[in-house]
């Protein structure tokens, strides 16, 4: 770059800097006037037309790249065949967008109807000069600045209405690279009805998706893998939070917020986006579920089967058709990977650690008895009722969970 | 803002994209010439004097502040008075630097001696526009705009050189807000050198410090509390790591770099900020050690005692140290907090998962018998030679590690 371009670059710094006082003058000190969006650097490097190994400073992909002599992951440049959507773009889905961007997605659909806010400072990702714009265009100008190779579609919508259901539905079946099934779906919302609304779109697609949350008071969250018909849907049954005491019903109150911590949303964003690549890679175990409490930095995971009584009746379908499929086949071990995963020394232990009742105190909550420790539904449920002699012959081992009983309960809310 | 202010803006926008496209021209296409660094967007909002839990758009602290309201921290605002020194923004120490500054921390200090590169760009935080900037400096600029209320201050040197390890001394007896001893150190280097020479200044200062790393897979990760005198120091035995069979000298050749991920580095900052809070703010419970192995969602903890052959004579000063002054209390228990940690439900569980070997398959790992299932020492050591007799009687217990024999092998390094 010539001095000239320099020196005009150090003209246009000085110039909003000036701007900018006049702007932080104009404002008079006070926080509760958010400023408006200044300026997004422009793309800085152009695009990359294949993915190199090559160890060169100015090669953004030779640390994705080297995953492959690690013996780690063997294809990795077919990252950038796959398609993501993010439902929700907030303190976990912003993260997400940004790690899954970084690591050279193909492409990137986004939903979210929310405007960034300052309110939003304390969580990765938006910046204050972003406050008042949406935050899925906010997304996607600083995803495009990261990285110009992926591409990024964006819908600044809220999918549980029903003409924004079909819309989101038809982005699902046809949002890929190729106009085909996106790859993967992921849950970054942070209420009851829109993970419905995910569960509803998938189980009727058959789209394989990844939950995620994070609790009111900032110390807990986890990630649940969710394949229709093989493990429990979000219909299922309660959904399986890490334990707190929490009543959501009283945070929904005018002038009350929840706690949030960039701490816990990005271990989440993490765990979400580390899993993500595993399925989508073939390589090591994509796990059920895992929880995060981060008091105690304890761990619980679950296997969570699904619900032969479950309200949907796509979840239903898709229960059948897998039991059918399994049927058909010779003896098969149930694993995510759907091609065989490279074998390295760290899957030699195969270990999964699953807490059991004899290593931990037995949790005084009433349902914690039909979880793992340390987890528990995000609602109550009533007295266990035994096992469900209905169940067909591959029902839920006792281990699992298999609570039909719990469903009404999914009713009313 | 007027009209007249956002027109000047959209002119300067314009002009510095027609910069951005002059520029990308004259970069003829190619990946191989990273631009220089073309603007940061200044300060967009203006300090404020004191954290508020007001729940308005436009207060950046209200998510922070709900966290007293949830019984999870007494008083999050002391978190203003806190100094950490941050040694290496890289993939881990820049995101945690930009977790602690969006948590509003007092004062960050920042050492590293590195440029941005667009080989970092798989990682969170730098963005391409910052590619030959000095990392402390391209982390200051992006911090100071998150969040003004912080205190940064950078050093772009090397802490392993003498004069520069008697600064790097000088900051942590003399760098907090008070121009005293800083509150805590994290390390988030990526040699043995550098971690050494953080180990020889805070057992010299008695300075508490966290230790963070990453495998060069890419897919396993590690915090360590280390309080002088208390827990084992860097220099007590081999370092503790997730297993791997990695060989990191085959890692140190021309033309070979070291696999990395967005997912892995974000998790392991988060646990570091998570811990560093729980420290910091006094609640839940700080770990002595976290390991994260991605391929399996397992995660090993560690108790590790110190070794009362340490070849690091502050080490066996302090060890000395806090001997004393546990013999002249009355019968108390080895907790991290020094204050009483608030009391809420999630705590009551009490749970430290430590894996057994009853719980998981053996290792095949010579030494692993001697650390919990799914960690190893770094390198190498001699075969167990019993227990060591000249150990004081409070010397660690049969679970926890205490391999003086190791020591000579450090030695060597």
């Amino acid at each position: 770059m010539g001095k000239e371009t320099l020196q005009k670059i150090a003209e246009v710094r000085e110039r909003l800097r000036q701007l900018q006082r006049q702007q932080t003058a104009s404002n008079n000190g006070t926080a509760s006037a958010p400023p408006a969006p200044v300026i997004d650097p422009p793309p800085a490097r152009p695009k990359i037309a294949e993915m190199s190994a090559e160890v060169v400073d100015s090669n953004p992909y030779s640390r994705l790249m080297a995953l492959k002599r690690m013996g780690i992951v063997k294809d990795y440049e077919k990252i950038r065949e796959k398609t993501l959507i993010v439902v929700g773009v907030g303190g976990v889905g912003s993260v997400v967008a940004e790690m899954l961007t970084r690591c050279a997605v193909g492409k990137l659909i986004l939903f979210d109807y929310d405007k960034v806010e300052l309110a939003n400072m304390n969580r990765l990702f938006y910046q204050p000069h972003q406050s008042g714009l949406s935050k899925v265009e906010a997304s996607r100008d600083t995803l495009l600045h990261i990285n110009p190779d992926v591409e990024i579609e964006v819908h600044n919508i809220n999918i549980t209405t029903i003409n924004n259901f079909k819309l989101f539905v038809d982005r699902i079946r046809h949002g890929s690279l190729s106009n085909g099934q996106v790859d993967l779906v992921l849950s970054c919302v942070d209420n009851f009805e829109a993970r419905m609304t995910v569960n509803t779109a998938c189980n009727e697609e058959n789209q394989i998706w990844i939950e995620s949350g994070v609790s009111e008071n900032a110390v807990s969250g986890h990630i649940q893998y969710i394949e229709p018909g093989k493990t429990a849907c979000f219909s299922c049954l309660p959904p399986l939070v890490v334990a707190s005491n929490i009543d959501e019903k009283t945070l929904k109150k005018e002038g009350v917020c929840a706690a949030s911590l960039p701490t816990t949303m990005a271990i989440v964003a993490g765990f979400l986006v580390q899993n993500s690549l595993k399925y989508l890679l073939h390589f090591g175990t994509v796990s059920n579920y895992v929880g995060y409490n981060a008091l105690a930095d304890f761990f619980p995971t679950q296997e969570i089967l699904p619900n032969p009584q479950c309200d949907d009746r796509f979840c239903r379908q898709r229960q059948s058709e897998y039991r059918e499929a399994q049927a058909s086949k010779p003896k098969e071990e149930p694993v995510v990977e759907e091609e065989p995963a490279i074998v390295h020394e760290e899957n030699d232990w195969g270990i999964e650690l699953v807490a059991t009742d004899e290593d931990l105190p037995a949790a005084s909550n009433s349902n914690a008895t039909t979880a793992n420790a340390g987890l528990k539904f995000a609602y109550d449920a009533p007295a266990a009722n035994g096992t469900d002699e209905s169940a067909p012959s591959d029902a839920p081992p006792a281990k699992a969970i298999d609570l039909s009983s719990l469903q009404a309960q999914l009713k009313g809310l």
